[in-house]
């Protein structure tokens, strides 16, 4: 199948960008002996999964019980829930995944732990557990300190629960610039006073998981950090792209859509907005806009509906007829992805490969 | 089922709400004897686009061929594509659909029109056309003037193309302030000349469609309008009250989430977030907040990521245990429900219902 068979608008995958991005990402986490978790919620497909095992991968990473049920298809020998599981209809349905294979659940909560404590007991599991702190994002996390010993202890006292070790998030880290770099040391120095804590308390930690996607090729300047758990990477974006950790050749996803209307001077309409995009903003707003057209990067895409795209192509790089078709880089590609039913894999002008999104959509 | 079996994130519509919602546009559009066609994109249910024809419903509107092709399902009499269909591809299956049963089309270039008639004459149909304007959206349309005349004649001109009027969407009226009063003035202005230019070219124009929800119930007072297509009217949502168009009582749709995370003093994590309401803001940005808690207003859910909704709860009116189930009014209904694969049919605490979001991701 030619690309010009595609109906619009698509979302396509450059088979090889994404194949030199898993490459490299599973090469750097190998050289500085990193334990590489991907974060399956930026491809939610059960085939990409596969591949990042193949690479290396000890395990998978999900933020939902019904994406670890979609995600079992890729046979993980590990698989990370890094979200806390509540109330009795998502601890049953984590146990049946527990069943299959090894999963470990990070949470910041002795509440979180207690209930996940009594699913395991009754399902005759054993369930790894990642206490989770706060290193800076103020998401979710226990503050760092006594109290974080004192969850990592309570995790400790119940049965069926295997304390792993510990985890966070550096969301704050939003690009590799100077703000970034002082909250990367911050985070950096934190973590090392955190594993001191844990040392004095006499609790060993075997995993310390924590990265993001900014700061991901320095994941091995932070003292103490044994895994990395990035999402983004297969794909790319335009975030990635701002934040530092990629060029634009490195972005693998674009959406390929139609000019439809041109009616209005200086304006080109494309058929995609907001239900094919997502209407994420720039992490870092220089300019509120929505994506990069990658054939004319000077043609702004300042506004979405529903359905339409904005384009201003005053000082596009080209011309815009209706019918046209252009590839434009998302801002946020997991969001972007979620919106899709499928995928198509494109090496240069041929579509290779059309996959389904198969966990889109899995809330729960 | 009871509401408390509801595993979350999850979409609820309370079903009194939304029937209130339903009758009271059928009831408006009656005594003002405009043509009511739904716009699908808001509910994507094959389910409520039935009981919105059996509630008078002249047909239904939908903004992409794959929702036409879905929306067949509710054997609407008339399905009005309200967007540009160009290329071969989709032009194909609009075909047979319009084999099936009566199509509209709103175009705005004469290539469109071309193409569209070609693929009539070829399947041997005929395709209805409304001639889109811009009445100062300034997204698709034509302008005003020679231009949109010279539009019409060219459709006029194409064999197995019935022009049936004019179509516009004034997406510019975002709330029933001065401001918006004065837009709408403007563009009911507008109108009057346009259909002038129509007359005085011995254009006959049968549909004069229009309409938009924060202007839904003045409709009536734009001279010459003869058919509307709502489509938030259904939920409503933030926007919707925030615009003036209904009261938070005539919310029907919220998301259910629970409280996973409160490590934080002063906030609260629930489990949603851009991939449950969307990250739509608000049209009107008094301030940037992504949904009304219904338990406690003064909850600021001012933060999201892709699973966790952040509300600082310093001044909300109850107190937020982990485990703590709230419902949330979404700013923007038409893209939240595009995320969810079904939708729970509640009154009071019972669930009486459960619909699939039947053209959710139906980009094509």
């Amino acid at each position: 199948m030619h690309i010009s068979e595609i109906d619009t608008p698509a979302l396509l995958v450059d088979l090889d960008i994404m194949e030199r991005n898993l490459c490299r990402v599973a090469a750097y986490a190998r050289e500085h002996g990193l334990r590489l978790r991907p974060h399956t919620k930026t491809h939610k497909s059960i085939r990409l999964a596969r591949r990042q095992l193949e690479l290396g991968a000890a395990g998978l990473t999900v933020a939902k019980v019904a994406e670890a049920e979609v995600m079992l298809g890729a046979e993980p020998a590990d698989l990370l829930v890094a979200y806390p599981i509540l109330g009795p209809a998502k601890l049953r349905r984590l146990m049946e995944v527990a069943r299959r294979t090894r999963v470990t659940v990070s949470l910041d909560s002795a509440v979180a732990a207690r209930q996940l404590s009594g699913a395991a007991r009754k399902a005759g599991v054993e369930v790894g557990v990642l206490a989770e702190v706060d290193i800076g994002l103020g998401r979710v996390g226990e503050t760092p300190g006594p109290l974080f010993v004192a969850l990592a202890r309570a995790i400790l006292a119940l049965p069926n629960l295997s304390l792993e070790g510990i985890t966070f998030y550096p969301g704050h880290v939003k690009s590799w610039d100077d703000a970034g770099r002082e909250a990367f040391a911050q985070a950096t120095g934190l973590l090392r006073s955190i594993l001191a804590d844990f040392r004095s308390a006499g609790i060993g930690v075997r995993i310390v998981s924590g990265g993001s996607t900014p700061a991901l090729f320095h994941s091995h300047e932070m003292e103490g950090l044994t895994e990395i758990r990035p999402g983004t990477y297969i794909f790319n974006d335009v975030n990635t792209v701002a934040s530092g950790a990629c060029e634009w050749e490195d972005c693998a996803a674009t959406v390929l859509a139609t000019v439809v209307s041109t009616a209005r001077p200086g304006q080109a309409i494309v058929d995609g907005g907001s239900k094919t995009f997502s209407s994420d903003r720039l992490v870092n707003p220089a300019e509120a806009t929505f994506g990069r057209v990658v054939e004319a990067p000077g043609a702004r895409f300042h506004k979405m509906n529903e359905e339409h795209g904005f384009l201003d192509i005053a000082h596009a790089e080209r011309a815009f007829a209706l019918g046209d078709r252009v590839r434009i880089v998302p801002n946020h590609v997991c969001t972007a992805v979620n919106l899709h039913e499928r995928v198509y894999g494109v090496r240069g002008e041929n579509v290779e490969e059309v996959w389904p999104v198969d966990a889109r959509g899995k809330l729960t």
